[in-house]
């Protein structure tokens, strides 16, 4: 091993050098919480980024793709409570207008500054209570715990604030990666608004963070919110500084770039499992894997709909090893297989063998689905493909939280 | 108008001409309920059927395709509280043997026989209790009611029977359609083990009853349950034993084959709607449409989308208008359109227009929501393409339910 990761839990965008952030109550939430963040390095910066796919975009998502077109950022401006979508020629105007506010602030291009917003659609956003509160929010900018302030600024139905970060050692230098996320809706994720940004110290082009960044949250973010099934205001950006002054990063099968990749997904990772865990009335995290079938996209399949069944969602929720149900589910997945050749595990209990119940104790069974984290492995006995998906419980905190949303944020 | 259908709302597989039924407590389900059913037409009948495109398949399902081969069939068994679903070789036996014992019993070629089984997956049939169970079942064969305690002994988390009938005049001749449902789990389509049997005393080939059949179930069944998103167990079955004596009916532009053809698709709309109605925990029953979509594909995949969505299906619980969670949902579909030139109404209140919230009031949106039955409509203003699809609200009782299922039947 010539590198070392260190996993710093309350670390965040703010750990790396040159980085500083702030959270603030702008009073766009009825709850008076904290609800406009705002994230500025002490340079412009290559930044990369993977946006929605839905073809409805929240106004703030395109400034922000326009801004980013040049592959650099400088500052990142995120409200909750409001997601600034289905609002027409107003909504594109208010998202420039806070840009131009906090740039002029800031004494950076308005193209250098990334608008984001969550939260309830179609509705215009209080663009004087934003006005008015970049003097504030810029006042309170500071590295240490801003990140974690800005962390709980982007907050919906998240309950609690999700931040991490890494700090790398590899020949010689060191290197810092942070991020902060939000979900909501996690349930289903279909339906999850989620942002998440990442920072780092290290230098890389914009095009090798997008590389990186691409495979990272395939790895993580995508094994929990699938590419094509997102909300209009999913974000996830990289931003590079380079202020930790080490040799230049690039994607390659050399010392740096494996290190550099690792602590990168291994940070995508970590806060996915912090947006799983903090699901819309989750209690239970389950990772979901398929091997042994045709092709990797094969298991991938099988496993994004198990985890996607309402049905194995409720059964996980019951701790119930209802396990005709991820079976069922494997099987209208579009995958071909022999159920008759499969084998299912929850945990390291064998549920199923060749495609007949096998003979394990039903209580053993119940051990396992009592734990708030386990595995449920699937071998289809067809080829080598394997994959993953972390799926959440299906609970009734779900519903009252979903049947009440507008009323709470 | 050259021709008449009559719905007969408590009518059921036995109102056409030549059919008995029967149902009764066999001793599968715990809890001491009907759970043995049986339909027998006096003739063997021409007859044809849809069945589950998972790619795992009840051991009773796969009989009936072997049984159903050669298009014709003159008796169906029917068990629910046991899905004979990943049973292996023995599980294919166990349905033989039921058919074997019917058949004899019967007097009729086991060939001739269909089994079918819904609920627990992964267990054996109680065979000695099925053998013990013929005897008492034939007796009890009747028409009038007979289809009425059918419908109600393959019941599973159903909450009532479903049965209609229509009775059709035309050019002189009469003749009747009958069904019988039962669906489970119906809040998400996908898990669905839905099992319809449809009789008429009209004569017609297998083929013409599987073209006919396959657009009734395409305009209906499959409007609410997907075609391969199905479970495990689920069919549609359409006996056609002629005893109407009047002409043979071919699918074409005539009188009669439009007269078929609308009855029956009354018929299948009317058991999916029960369905509806009676699924898991609903108490809403909602119709997506879609309309100026570029194509009817198109349309059917944002109104499916919409109509899956767990967001949108809490929302419809909530009786809350949050619609940006529609037109989110829409926007993840797949296919293309502008959300700028999109309108929305719930019910006749007219929600978006042109991608942004229009001047409704709140409370005309919340009193539509709040009827058991209502449309949510959606013009994309792209083409011509329409379609819909059925949907249901997502409540605390289907997690009851689905929680505790295995203890429930």
């Amino acid at each position: 091993m010539n590198h070392t990761i260190e996993a710093i839990a309350d670390g965040s965008v703010t750990t790396p050098r040159g980085y500083k952030a702030a959270g603030m109550a702008a009073g766009i939430k009825k709850s008076g919480a904290l609800d406009l963040g705002l994230l500025v390095s002490q340079v412009r910066c290559p930044a990369a980024a993977v946006f929605t796919t839905n073809v409805l975009k929240g106004a703030s998502l395109l400034i922000s793709q326009e801004h980013l077109s040049d592959g650099h950022a400088q500052a990142v401006i995120v409200n909750s409570g409001n997601a600034n979508a289905c609002t027409g020629e107003r909504g594109l105007l208010d998202a420039r207008e806070i840009t131009r506010v906090l740039s002029r602030k800031l004494n950076i291009p308005a193209q250098d500054v990334l608008p984001s917003s969550t939260g309830v659609i179609g509705e215009y956003l209080p663009l004087p209570k934003l006005r008015e509160a970049i003097e504030p929010l810029t006042a309170q900018l500071q590295d240490g715990n801003g990140g974690q302030l800005m962390a709980r600024a982007i907050m919906t139905t998240d309950t609690k604030p999700k931040y991490t970060a890494r700090k790398v050692t590899v020949a010689g230098s060191t290197f810092s990666l942070g991020g902060i996320a939000k979900g909501a809706g996690m349930i289903h994720p279909n339906m999850a608004t989620m942002l998440v940004f990442l920072t780092t110290d290290a230098r890389l082009s914009t095009k090798s963070l997008q590389a990186f960044l691409k495979q990272a949250v395939d790895q993580s973010f995508n094994r929990f919110t699938v590419d094509g099934d997102t909300s209009c205001d999913d974000t996830v950006l990289l931003m590079a500084n380079g202020l930790a002054s080490g040799m230049e990063i690039v994607p390659s099968e050399g010392l740096l770039s494996t290190a550099f990749k690792e602590a990168l997904n291994s940070l995508c990772l970590d806060l996915t499992y912090q947006l799983a865990r903090d699901g819309e009335g989750v209690s239970k995290v389950v990772k979901i894997v398929v091997k042994g079938a045709k092709s990797n996209e094969d298991s991938l399949k099988v496993a994004r709909c198990i985890a996607v069944s309402p049905l194995v969602k409720t059964a996980i929720h019951a701790g119930d090893p209802n396990w005709g149900r991820i079976i069922n589910a494997a099987g209208y997945s579009g995958a071909f297989f022999d159920p008759m050749s499969t084998d299912l595990w929850i945990g390291d209990v064998k549920i199923m063998e060749r495609g007949e119940r096998s003979s394990f104790e039903e209580s053993d069974a119940v051990n396992v689905m009592q734990q708030n984290e386990y595995e449920i492995t699937l071998d289809l006995h067809q080829g080598r493909g394997e994959d993953f998906y972390i799926t959440t419980d299906l609970s009734h905190a779900y519903i009252d939280i979903n049947a009440d949303y507008r009323n709470r944020t």
